[in-house]
């Protein structure tokens, strides 16, 4: 696409300074945009980035049999009443409740577990009818009382929850490590060095103990402590600060041979609970069993969110000139920029051209603007690859890669190359 | 995928005789499920459809220069105030309102225009910066005293709607225009034999002329009235009922050759609205013109319901057996059925592997249960090709589509042509 007519272009406006680096990045370059506080319209620059994140969980979770359908927001209170939750004072301060006019009650969604066993209660007879999987992107929304800038907390957010439904515990627990490893898959895939994988509470959703995904960012809310793990050591240990009960000398209590425990500041980007029988049984949802028993369904629920990913990705990857994109989300691969007017346009038109045949993802900025100005918005946008075409580079093509400083004089099939080969 | 592992399978049970068509063979086929009067789940087959209509829209929208985003749900009442229509009754009787708990008031969403402008407002500030075009997919929420059972007409659907921006009401005429053609290409692309683009009210949007997209069916809630064309007559009169003005003697206002008007029910499937200056007045939006003088955005809003589109074309294309998808939006190619047990079930595969390879997309009926289940569900589900791999059938498969009812034994090779040629 054309920068010319690509809405928006980015903000030259400074930011207040106590604002949040993803915050001010993706205000910045046009990635978003704050409607109020802790909501946020995805610009295009962002959709594309959101669309590419969910790119990535849809085949890992495709690849583990789950399927993707599409829920209701608006809820009625009777479904949440099954279990208790709609007059949970938890409950109560994050979900928007509110009457219609003719006193209906509703509530808006904050995450989907009713729903989904109300689903199964009209199609999940048998033992035959197991296991299910079902997922969906959707809307959630949260009476946040601490929304702060940028999208890592908002009252309104994009999330992606599974649902997985058994017939044994052994099932559930077999399911739930498949969708673990999935999801270090997924984290891996999108870019991040390292996702650890937490022991936390289950909050409003169970009394047992969840997993947290967790990048480690000093503008984490969450704080974790883990095995700061010696050579050889395979230890895993990691958990949120809210159940960590510590030993003594600063142990690690997940391995016997010294290790310490080091903490951390870190970003909540999913979470997985292995419900149990809470909800089927509340719900009576139930099952018969080879031996014609009756017995409740086990149960478990995993989320992620991939706008709090992004503002993840930003803090993570960034420098003091903007956003540097990891290949696999990046909303283009190409920031292209054309200099010197009119007979250099020509040229750029097919570069530009080619890179569209190749498949390659280009942004070009032809605007009658300073190289300067061209410069600063390449880094600020952060895509992988900054292209030139200008008087000086010739008849080549100058290539910078966002995160190295080095410029390279390459033929347009060099540059093709080098793009496919990452 | 296979059958065995879907959710959901199709329902058994009767449904009572007053539902529509739509609400009956969607929900028996596993389409949608109800969550409460007006709230449908969209399950993995109906989620595949809306897929494959959004494709369609966006390629048709992005050609025309429009770029996706993704706009909140929640709105405060201040923007919403800056036009009155917070306050006007028409739109209280179906936008849904309610305060938080700190008091603070919100609407859920059911169209997007006061939120565009806000937007619009931050970034455009010149002749330069327009025109805009931006379009989302997403959820709309409607306080519907008229709920009926099926997709036609819900308290929550699935909606595209596209808003554009012009510094001059002739381009945004122009661009009127082109979207104009985009949506019936759209809607002929999505397999309707026939979209009659109807003159209308302008709702609580404008008191301007809008135009309607309607699909001539019995079930249709508007009343449309149009030229009954002659041969040679190339008028296009069509008016909603609402804002028809006759002639004597059942004329055609259009045309002077003595065209008689007819009238038919139809579904209203999309709507475009000239919005002219009224949003950017209200609110406060201009743009700097070539002179140095500010003016006002010229806006126009358009509207295409994915969910009520498949309403419309299940009441369009089905017989008394169920469903017959249009390929174009059919949530599989192919209903693959294997027979007479596990020696057939080898075969079955590698016909089911040899789809697959070929991007051909297959569900395929493995379940061990007769072969008469098996028939009744590929009529019902409705996808354009039914395949049999039986003894019956030998080394060869059976091929028949589900709008016409001759089988045909084939090749493998042979059934792969066939059905690329469609």
């Amino acid at each position: 696409m054309r920068y010319s007519t690509f809405f928006p272009k980015a903000r030259k406006q400074e930011f207040k300074e106590d604002l949040s680096t993803n915050a001010i990045l993706l205000t910045k370059g046009g990635f978003i945009d704050q409607l109020m506080a802790g909501s946020y319209t995805l610009l295009p620059l962002g959709f594309r980035v959101v669309e590419n994140i969910k790119n990535i969980i849809r085949e890992e979770l495709n690849a583990e049999g789950a399927q993707e359908l599409l829920m209701p927001l608006l809820h009625p209170r009777e479904i949440w009443d099954q279990t208790g939750r709609w007059s949970d004072p938890e409950v109560q301060k994050i979900m928007y409740q509110f009457k219609d006019v003719h006193r209906r009650e509703y509530g808006l969604s904050f995450t989907h577990e009713e729903i989904v066993m109300n689903l199964l209660s009209k199609f999940v007879k048998s033992y035959k009818d197991l296991p299910v999987a079902v997922y969906h992107f959707s809307t959630k929304f949260r009476n946040e009382p601490r929304a702060k800038s940028g999208i890592l907390r908002t009252r309104e957010f994009f999330m992606k929850d599974l649902y997985s439904a058994h017939a044994t515990e052994a099932d559930m627990a077999d399911y739930y490590n498949k969708i673990k490893d999935a999801y270090i898959r997924v984290f891996k895939r999108i870019g991040f060095p390292e996702v650890k994988v937490v022991e936390a509470a289950g909050g409003v959703f169970t009394d047992k103990k969840s997993h947290e995904f967790q990048i480690v960012s000093d503008v984490g809310e969450d704080e974790i402590l883990f095995c700061d793990r010696k050579d050889k050591c395979e230890c895993k240990f990691a958990q949120n600060k809210e159940i960590y009960k510590g030993l003594p000398d600063n142990k690690c209590p997940g391995c016997s041979d010294g290790c310490l425990i080091k903490s951390a500041r870190a970003i909540e980007v999913g979470n997985i609970f292995p419900l149990g029988t809470k909800y089927s049984e509340a719900q009576k949802v139930f099952y018969t069993d080879e031996g014609g028993e009756q017995k409740p369904i086990w149960f478990a629920s995993y989320g992620i969110g991939p706008t709090r990913v992004i503002g993840a990705l930003v803090e993570v990857f960034h420098d003091e000139r903007g956003i540097i994109w990891p290949k696999s989300v990046a909303p283009f691969q190409v920031y292209l920029i054309s200099l010197d007017g009119k007979s250099i346009n020509t040229e750029a038109q097919k570069v530009y051209e080619t890179l569209n045949e190749n498949n390659i993802e280009v942004l070009w900025d032809d605007r009658d603007t300073s190289a300067g100005e061209k410069f600063a918005n390449a880094d600020l946008l952060g895509f992988p690859y900054r292209l030139v075409v200008s008087e000086k580079s010739g008849d080549k093509i100058e290539l910078k890669k966002r995160e190295e400083g080095k410029e390279e004089l390459l033929e347009a099939s060099q540059v093709i190359s080098k793009i496919n080969e990452g």
